[in-house]
């Protein structure tokens, strides 16, 4: 299937850009977590990574609005854009709810869910790369696989520290902040699964 | 109508399957709340209804991706199968943060609202059941009625319930614990009320 | 383009109807809070507004299921009508909880932010209102852009908001309330947004 769409890889392109966008803001979120100082610099870095982002978007969706016959299904491209501008969108929520809450201490629960993340970003990637190129499916399922056993543990992951915040003398300031900041980073991974199923459907409809 | 789609019953084998599901779930939880006991090992067996329903939503989604002549629109078939999962995750949501949450005492509001998603689901199933034979679609759209009344009821319940939450000296561990608990039943009495909309559109288009 | 949908401009009165709802129902909003006082009575008046919205948009999708050619594709007419009717539910969302949670003083955040939300409603409805005759979609692209700004700004005064409620000394009823409501806000504005980029499509597809 290599040769299927010779003069359609812009968009290939713009998949590729947007994941790396990814991958690139959930690193940045590691290393806020892991060196949690100078928090509104760091935070503010991840928006500037996020709004690179919103151009790749923009440009994609203006790209398929002008393009009449597209390499893959419309709604697949909107949907795969979607998903990975989403992703980078709830990794910039959470580094600006830590600057914004005035967050003191990082909970090591924090660090345990970005690292699932930064994980799930970098398979979306590898899937994405794939799409290209797509020979045979087998290798790219095998990273959507992977993904959605990483969003399966970080369901259970993200659980477990919320329950943890709910101890009887806890803060109830403390509870909202950190409940809202879990909630973010575990729909970051979230949608590294959604993109996972855009490109699991891709990849069925074209083998 | 019953001869149009006559090679391409398994959508509807699916979406009635899914559906029971739903209505399994809800019965489950319906058990969970008035016999508040067991909760782990009830939560437990909601988890697994909920994910013998995913098992439904990939095969549909992967039959959906390797249909080329499909007896709905595929879009329709997408949103349906979607908002039928989408039911059984909030139930799910639901009974995890009863169980997460450690809650000890069952407030009889959920209950209230428990039996209205009960009666949401059935409902469900009985349009999603027609939807093979249909012969006309006015017994459909009777229930696609009832569940938009249920919602508007269940609506109203809810927002009762969270309001009796915030009396003066609550404890407001309590109330981001039951307000959470009380969304995720509405959420999934919302999905009753997308899957309705989705069946009215099929109904309308095929009328 | 203005001769090109000639005998299609149903879609375009029920677009237009429906933005001019969620203008009343914006304005109606800010009523309410500079003069916050008959609070159930005023929610009870923008609920209606909500109702009458949520006619139009399943006049709209009745008459989608219905027609066989379309003035726009099919899905952007399904996306913009969404986008406009989840403008008003979250407009109705934020009176409906000044009114439930019992909210005795309104915080001057709050009138900030409804400003802003009157405002972008405002050039949806202009924005709207020129789909009809779409000459040229420069002017079009202008009220979008607007709007993109006024969301930019609403994001920014919802996080300052949200931060001020977290004082040290905060009541947490007082913050889970007055959190959810500004978020109310924020996303009836996202949505004014959303509705944005709907028309952006459209006219550079069209272009």
């Amino acid at each position: 299937m290599s040769f299927l769409f010779p003069h359609s890889t812009d968009f290939y392109d713009l998949f590729e850009r947007s994941a790396a966008k990814a991958v690139e803001g959930a690193q940045l979120l590691e290393a806020l977590v892991k060196a949690f100082n100078d928090v509104s610099l760091k935070a503010k870095r991840i928006k500037d990574v996020e709004h690179e982002g919103d151009l790749i978007t923009h440009e994609t969706i203006e790209k398929l609005n002008k393009t009449f016959v597209t390499p893959l299904d419309r709604e697949d491209i909107h949907r795969l854009i979607s998903s990975l501008d989403d992703i980078l969108d709830f990794i910039e929520a959470t580094s600006e709810r830590l600057s914004l809450y005035n967050v003191k201490d990082i909970r090591p629960d924090a660090a345990i869910l970005v690292d699932i993340l930064v994980q799930s970003t970098r398979e979306v990637q590898q899937a994405v790369g794939m799409l290209r190129h797509l020979k045979s499916g087998d290798s790219v399922l095998k990273y959507c696989t992977e993904i959605n056993r990483l969003e399966n543990e970080s369901d259970f992951a993200s659980r477990s520290a919320i329950a943890k915040l709910f101890e009887p003398n806890a803060n109830p300031l403390e509870v909202i902040k950190w409940k809202e900041i879990y909630d973010c980073i575990e729909n970051a991974v979230d949608r590294c699964e959604d993109a996972a199923n855009v490109i699991e459907g891709i990849v069925l409809k074209n083998s």
